[in-house]
């Protein structure tokens, strides 16, 4: 994120500075933004820089403990420099947010400069991966720093103190964040995929009950409820590793629209990629936890891998955006995209579908049998109308308040409902969309297929709620879905293990004993128990000092 | 579980002699049921003990890698004896799974016996207090017990190499269930509350966004979307407390029942507490992540407690019963009692309600104005006919099926459901009748009513698809429960704090930065922080090893 920052917000003469000495490694850089007081509100930072026209320096300072840096990655102990993001003040006037390259150690012996006060925060969740990552706290007491090194591609501040607004559009620092989420997509697709090839061999590994005349218990793969947890996921897994690949298109088309200063799409891009963030990690976390306990008890083990998955995944629910705020912004877009609709303002990308509005309000679902869930052009008809319905309805009750930011905070637990149903219509529609394209591969094609069902009727069954109160679909319509799935599950339980081998991770990449490709689970779950220091003896460490006290009843200074 | 075992399955004598060493600590005792191939399917163990008529003992053995014993807590290292369950085989003829108490490790010098290999599993989930306790593996090499080791209380095996069926009836073992689940269920309420405790209190001192003219940003508590996420959280903790004790209730009557040979209630209590042991564990395990996710960024640190609260937490899930496996239970019990609704067989304490099944089936909800959802009687028929019907639902159509087993797998995931719907009925109807009762303390009684109409209509807004599909509730009227919703959140919002406070856990108890008593986050973290032993030395350790190296571009061997 150093490196990104300098590039989206640094001049040329910056960028031609910087990114050499960054890239050979000369410097080591890291983006500090958040703040002990401020993460999700980057206009609340506290932190200053301050002009001093005297010796045409900034002076870097942080006024109040809340204003420490706080959680920058990388920060704590290896970083010699660092983007610090500060409120630039000027001649008195605070002119809000923008960072600063500030450099933090020596070069010579890495201590820290003066005035510069840093360290690491602390222990984080989990036993190991995070852990290693050295995110830091930093207090800045007066550093003076040379005015070239504010990044200043869109604002300046001159030799004489003024504050020059530049004709780089603010809009690009967008562009930048488009990127950094659509990233974290495919991300959420590939730690996805990891627990979902775990709990997945291990559940065809896995026997428990239901043997017959002593013959082999059932592979728990096998079991309804098994398939019912499982199967979405590794659904999910495809869903995420094709909308992922759309937002990298996505961010290609935005960028070379903002090179050719067409910023028409950017507000639509970027309340998708946002809402993909949010969707996606969210729902790869979830899935990981129950991923783990798809392993029964030995999911437990930190040699199942599950653990540490979770453990060094999760924080991508909170950082680059807080999901729910995220979600939030996404309505705030829809909202106002849906204000518009009458206006003649045609709705782009993602929200299309919106100009239909008036279909969409009054059509009816057309499944009578079980198989026309299959059918595409029924299923994404299903999803855009309880989008859009969702959205419509929040636009009316919002109408009612004569405050209308006091109208989107009483209704936003609602909003964020809408929001969710807007973006999985997006993953629904991009792996239909998908599905129309040619795949190589015998059988390919139809396999997908039958994931992007599976995909689509659970969300269908899980929000069947939303589906119903909007009178999008008929309870008997519910039914006959529901039906659909539970029979798809046994379509793809045939080449479950085959969806999750085409992930094609190496035994050492998932460093999972459940997850092992040979399916040899349980010789080396022994083998790696033997591994732990804790049986390098046979009567353990404490025996003579705590067991055998107790044991022999010698505890003279009881204190129970 | 060592003693609970002896207590539940010894004879008197058995309990004379072990109790007293096992109570003195003279012995240190485990509970040694699961193996490395079979945990949920008990009956599927594979360890076995042989009566050995011409030394009157059994031998104990390992026959197979998968017939390790694996995961018993306490084993690993601590342990000096074990209730070991194994098949019992005399005669060549296999009676099935039975308890046997083995000495593992001298008592002199804590050595592992001859025949007996011992040790530690390893690592598990999260960075601490899970680790410390010495969960363990064991293998039996022909080890020759006394026979009347083998807990008897039901069936003996006589000098003579006789099986006995003792008039104690087996279902005792059900009693010995019901109290351990029973426990769990406590334990549940009490973890939430300490995650609901951490997060009410941080959201309270939070600030982020929404300052007006400079004045205090909106505390994160006031945002409508946290409000909906964390109090219905706050809600549970105490809906499972007031759950927990009339489980416990419960147990005293069962277990009185059982001394006068009253078998009776035992299936339903079985069900009840299995049910809500599955309900409660999986509803704590998601929450106490909710509650680190509502903490932003800080949730992810260990000083806010979440971390360790959860990896300590989470296998509460699995262990004592898989919480599917057990909900598959309830839903056994569901459908037989559904089966006999006709034969004038009355349905007993959680399932009374299916006496009613004609009114049930057919009633409709009379709720026209959003205090209409506050009135006990409408929603906890709105839970009844909810729960009855897709009980009856599942009944219908396994009875489209030839065999009934195979529409039993084949319907398992909506089972699941009816399942957890009867639970989450049992919940509401306790937290009503408990508000029933007189509640001392000005205003309490005021409170936990709203508290319970959240838990309530959080619930029915959740799965809304239930009610909706069902018929139990129309469109209209699901709008109005959650309109009533919104509004309750502002009634519980000013005795938030007051609400978590009467939890009275101490500082120390919590063990959280964030949910500090005294609201003094921002200091303790920042002191916290410097706690690490990261933080001892300016420049890091590794600094001359490996940072300096890549500043100074010295990478002489460089492996890039
Ligand atoms: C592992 C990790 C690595 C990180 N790395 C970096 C880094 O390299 N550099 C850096 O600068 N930062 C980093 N961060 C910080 C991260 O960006 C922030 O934690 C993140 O932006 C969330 O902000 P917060 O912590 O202030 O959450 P908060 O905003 O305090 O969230 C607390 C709660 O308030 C709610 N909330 C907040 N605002 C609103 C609103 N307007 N409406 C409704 N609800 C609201 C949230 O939904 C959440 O439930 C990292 C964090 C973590 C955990
Ligand atoms: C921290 C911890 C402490 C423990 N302490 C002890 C202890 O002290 N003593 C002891 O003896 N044991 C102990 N255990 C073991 C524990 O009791 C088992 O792990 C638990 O019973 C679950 O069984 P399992 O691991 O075999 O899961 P499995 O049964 O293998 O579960 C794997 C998956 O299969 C599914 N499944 C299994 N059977 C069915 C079915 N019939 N229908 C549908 N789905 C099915 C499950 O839902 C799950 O998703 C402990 C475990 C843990 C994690
Ligand atoms: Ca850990």
């Amino acid at each position: 994120m150093f490196i990104p920052a300098i590039k989206g917000q640094g001049t040329e003469e910056q960028q031609q500075k910087w990114l050499p000495l960054a890239y050979k490694m000369q410097i080591i850089g890291c983006y500090a933004q958040t703040e002990l007081g401020h993460g999700s509100n980057v206009q609340g930072l506290e932190t200053t820089a301050t002009f001093d026209p005297q010796t045409d320096e900034f002076i870097v300072d942080s006024p109040t403990l809340t204003s420490s840096k706080w959680w920058p990655g990388g920060l704590g102990k290896v970083s010699t420099h660092a983007v610090a993001y500060a409120r630039l003040i000027v001649k008195g006037q605070d002119h809000g947010v923008h960072g600063f390259i500030v450099q933090l150690r020596s070069l010579d012996d890495h201590m820290p400069l003066p005035g510069i006060t840093v360290g690491d925060i602390g222990m984080k969740f989990g036993s190991g991966a995070y852990n290693s990552m050295d995110n830091g706290l930093l207090r800045f007491d007066h550093v003076r720093i040379p005015r070239d090194q504010m990044l200043m591609r869109v604002l300046q501040v001159t030799r004489e103190g003024k504050v020059v607004q530049s004709n780089v559009p603010r809009q690009l620092i967008y562009g930048t964040m488009v990127y950094v989420r659509q990233t974290i997509v495919a991300d959420a697709s590939c730690a996805l995929s990891r627990a979902v090839c775990i709990a997945t061999r291990y559940s065809a590994v896995r026997r428990q009950f239901g043997s017959q005349n002593g013959g082999p218990e059932t592979q728990v793969i096998d079991y309804k409820t098994q398939q019912s947890r499982l199967f979405p996921l590794l659904a999910s897994a495809y869903a995420f590793r094709f909308v992922g690949e759309w937002l990298k298109w996505l961010y290609t088309d935005v960028t070379q629209r903002l090179q050719a200063n067409d910023f028409s799409t950017l507000p639509e891009a970027h309340a998708c990629t946002a809402g993909l963030k949010s969707l996606t990690t969210s729902a790869t976390a979830d899935a990981i936890e129950e991923c783990r306990k798809l392993c029964g008890g030995h999911g437990y083990l930190s040699s199942s891998g599950l653990p540490e998955l979770f453990a060094v995944y999760i924080p991508a629910c909170t950082y680059e955006g807080d999901n729910t705020v995220l979600l939030l912004q996404v309505a705030r877009f829809l909202m106002k995209t849906v204000s518009q609709l009458g206006s003649g303002k045609q709705p782009v990308g993602s929200t299309a579908y919106m100009s239909r509005a008036e279909h969409l309000m009054q059509c009816r679902c057309s499944a009578q049998r079980v198989e026309d869930w299959l059918k595409p052009n029924v299923v994404l008809e299903a999803f855009e109308a309880r989008a859009l319905r969702m959205s419509v309805a929040c636009a009316q009750n919002l109408g009612k308040f004569s405050n209308p930011e006091e109208g989107f905070a009483e209704l936003s637990a609602d909003l964020v409902e809408a929001a969710t149903a807007h973006c999985q219509l997006i993953v629904v529609s991009k792996f239909i969309e998908k599905l129309q394209q040619d795949i190589p591969g015998k059988g390919v094609k139809q396999q997908l297929q039958t994931l992007c069902s599976v995909y689509v009727l659970h969300l269908l069954h899980k929000h069947q709620g939303d589906f119903l109160s909007t009178g999008c679909v008929t309870p008997k319509q519910a039914a006959l879905a529901n039906e659909q799935l539970r029979s798809l599950y046994s379509q793809v339980r045939p080449n479950a293990i085959a969806l999750v081998d085409a992930f094609n991770y190496t035994d050492h990449y998932l460093g999972s004993v459940l997850g092992r490709y040979d399916g040899n689970v349980y010789p080396k779950l022994y083998e790696e128990a033997w591994k732990d220091p804790l049986n390098d003896s046979v009567v353990p460490d404490g025996y003579h000092e705590y067991i055998r006290p107790v044991l022999k009843q010698q505890l003279r200074n009881a204190r129970l």
